[in-house]
């Protein structure tokens, strides 16, 4: 199209995280475009932007552009530009694609990747290619094509000496801070494990938001690189690099609809792998009621596909179905697990569910670095806890990172304000509901409140009496507190039931 | 859940379609909300808004409020309102329902539509939305509780006299100008159709466009109802009233994904005819290569869907599929129709391809309106055309939308700005691209700039000797006029071959 027009800058001072303009309808028919079309900007700049039309808020004549817009141009109020219609970025089409179930090549994934990267496509376009993959799922060579264009465009640490070392989980299991403890067992027996992990968005806490606790979080890919080769490992939060940037912008789709697309899943974890050169790469995948994998069948397969992608993006991947449905440990919430996990590598006291499960994973890891023989992984894992080292390496990381490496366990600060939740009669905890821990964590605080969480007394399976405390909940503040309370009290969540299910009466009269 | 926080009010004086407010991080994970989220905003009103969060547009302690909301909660900048987490609305895990292929309820779809209609519904949502119902189609149950949700969210007409008739035409055809005849001829037989049309989008002119030439064409639904009891019809834009208004929001989600899903194009049609009472419907389903529907099965496929969903609905409706691989009579673009379409009202003289397609489609409506027996509806037609009768009932129509009744075929003005397209050779006119036709109608400035289109001297099949004019493009704006010229050059949108169609020498050499 040859249309073009003169319009003059009215900056909206908004940050819409695009670059987009606002036209007035009259305009934006002129220039025969509608709504969610694209335009070029042309000043002694260049852009392509997204239109929004208005009937007023704009007037003909003039030319809305938001703070994305303005920044690049550098163009003032009153001043001119000129604006094109411009043809749709091929990604679009490479999306009506996929929504039409048909396959994709290499390059027509890398488009898509690239243009999320810059920001070139609009919410509904992001939706419908989020929707299109859940429905329609990418084939394994598709899979492997989005992985590598969300590794290729980001940064990517390229260490000299190898193997790198990684860890994973799925999540979905509540208190599963085992990072804390995996990441300085791996790097006290001489392997580089670059850990890069996640905040909380629906949990209680995640790797990020503990460590957050002991150290400062957030490095750049060069800095986790250096940081590594000196200690051998680090826990810092990804969000605040540039690896596989796509993918914190495909979250933000993802989460208001709710769903995780398997091919996205895939390419979400290895693609930060890939990015930091991992060789060797073990994922945690928590399995059972209230987790985000409901059975074994289903852990199996996805532990299946972890592996074979890995295989094809040259990584080794070892997967470790996991028991999910009581939490790891006996707290949830920040501060209350890095208390925990901290008294682990001081005292080798703690729950055994915590230690285990980190020893079967640091283990794994271990075997698969050659650091022991196979078979000796776990043992080496339970040695490095109880000879200090563990606790050591974890000094140097927090040390490196700019926190205070002489922390103890009992420096760490939990809310003030506690309250216990106790059995309502004698018998077994036989339910624990792991998303209503989440919740009542999350009413008192956490993870926002570093404080805020929930202690648990009582797990699955053991012995209660009426009136024994079996959580107490943790929170900052008064009032958050008493919404926590509330909430658990209108559902618990944990049932505990006595040996005798049901009396059944001899027999009935009628 | 029961956090809830005072926030200062700062306006953000933009329109953004929805209840929507920019969080500071800091207060949003203090909430315990992310992007995409929706809070509760309280005041002496309360509304409920989805959340966009930022990290330095909105101090912490502020909460930016778009214009939509400002306007609910009349609040001035400084002051404070309470902000509390809200609930997802029930129609996302609707959404979500779809994306997962599973069957809906009634109400679960009336809950969407509603939300729609509401702007209750972020873009990504939306965009689920359709990319759902489009990659797995609503079943008939789903389709007919969908049209009849877009019709009770909207206005609806009650007329006390019946039958009500009523045309749609599923477009794609160029210069489908046909509602401008049929309507009067229909009307002029006693008969009442309150016709409501569409501007173009991506063509080159919607009935609305041309239609407005003549008189205004934005009338609410009272007033559609009081003008067809006067004059037996009215040619108004369906955008300006609010009959059906879920359709217009979904087809501003529909346009950037380029797509139609089938159950939405078949609410899209039949609930703007059940919102104004019709009883007899004729849909026009242009056929052919260039238009929506490429061969015959795919249009008979259709309109059996049309006819059964119609009659779910309580409507009779017959289809006709109808020519559409070239334009309907020879002009394309707002005045150029208007003036080819009063002629033949004035003279009988004009193209007859326009002549007969009207004459039949309003031929089946005054059949089923019974204004004449079975087989005597395309003779009445012809017949009402050629007495005058019809061109009587389009002034009343045109006088009482408030246009000149005195306006005759020369009176419209066209583009001075022309030039022509020449026969390349002699031969025979084998293809007319559609697509290109409303190509080069938009670039020389159709339908914005009223005048400008194209007037097709011959057309498909008609003998041309080489430099004959084929085509003569108008255009209100020179530099249009140039832009659509040398796309036209650039790719002549018909193709001119001699009866020889390939030399084949007698022997081949080796």
């Amino acid at each position: 199209m040859g249309e073009k027009m003169q319009l003059k800058v009215q900056p909206l001072d908004i940050k819409v995280g695009k670059y987009k303009v606002v036209l007035n309808v009259i305009d934006a028919k002129e220039l025969g475009v509608n709504e969610g079309d694209r335009v070029h900007v042309r000043d002694h700049e260049s852009l392509t932007a997204i239109v929004d039309t208005t009937k007023d808020m704009i007037a003909p004549g003039m030319i809305g552009v938001y703070h994305e817009v303005q920044e690049h141009l550098q163009r003032e109020w009153t001043e001119t530009v000129e604006v094109v219609p411009a043809t749709r970025p091929k990604s679009t089409y490479v999306i009506k694609k996929m929504m039409n179930r048909e396959r994709l090549n290499q390059e027509e994934i890398f488009s898509v990747v690239k243009d999320i990267v810059d920001e070139s496509l609009s919410d509904v376009e992001l939706s419908a290619f989020i929707t299109a993959s859940y429905m329609n799922d990418l084939s394994d060579d598709e899979t492997e094509w989005l992985t590598r264009a969300m590794i290729d465009t980001g940064d990517r640490i390229e260490f000299d000496t190898h193997p790198i070392m990684d860890k994973h989980s799925i999540g979905g299991v509540p208190g599963n801070k085992i990072s804390l403890l995996v990441v300085p067992i791996v790097a006290a027996n001489g392997l580089m494990i670059p850990k890069t992990s996640s905040r909380a968005i629906t949990g209680a806490g995640g790797t990020s938001d503990l460590m957050e606790i002991l150290a400062p979080v957030e490095f750049d890919a060069s800095e986790i690189k250096e940081m590594t080769e000196k200690v051998g490992g680090v826990l810092v939060w990804g969000g605040a690099t540039n690896i596989a940037p796509a993918d914190d912008k495909l979250i933000k789709i993802e989460y208001p609809l709710s769903v995780d697309p398997h091919c996205q899943l895939l390419a979400s974890i290895l693609a930060k792998k890939g990015a930091v050169g991992a060789d060797n790469v073990v994922i945690d995948i928590p399995t059972g009621l209230g987790t985000k994998i409901e059975n074994v069948q289903e852990g199996r397969k996805l532990a299946r596909d972890l592996i074979n992608m890995g295989d094809r993006l040259g990584m080794n991947v070892e997967c470790a179905l996991t028991y999910g449905s009581s939490p790891v440990g006996r707290t949830v919430g920040p501060a209350l697990e890095v208390r925990e996990a901290l008294k682990v590598l001081e005292t080798m006291e703690g729950p055994n569910s915590l230690i285990e499960k980190s020893a079967v994973l640091a283990g794994i890891l271990l075997e698969m670095g050659g650091a022991t023989a196979k078979g000796q992984g776990h043992d080496l894992a339970i040695e490095t806890i109880r000879n200090g080292k563990a606790l050591t390496k974890l000094k140097e990381i927090i040390e490196i990172q700019g926190g205070d490496p002489n922390v103890t366990h009992s420096d760490i600060v939990v809310g003030e304000h506690t309250a216990e939740l106790r059995a309502p009669t004698n018998g077994y905890i036989i339910e624990f509901d792991n998303k209503r821990l989440v919740e009542i964590a999350r009413l008192a605080g956490a993870p926002n409140d570093k404080g805020a969480g929930v202690l648990i007394h009582k797990k699955r399976g053991e012995l209660v009496k009426k009136d024994q405390p079996i959580l107490t909940i943790y929170a900052e503040k008064d009032w958050k507190l008493g919404n926590a309370i509330s909430s658990a009290h209108r559902q618990l969540p944990i049932i505990v039931e006595g040996m005798l299910l049901e009396q059944v009466p001899a027999f009935k009269e009628f």
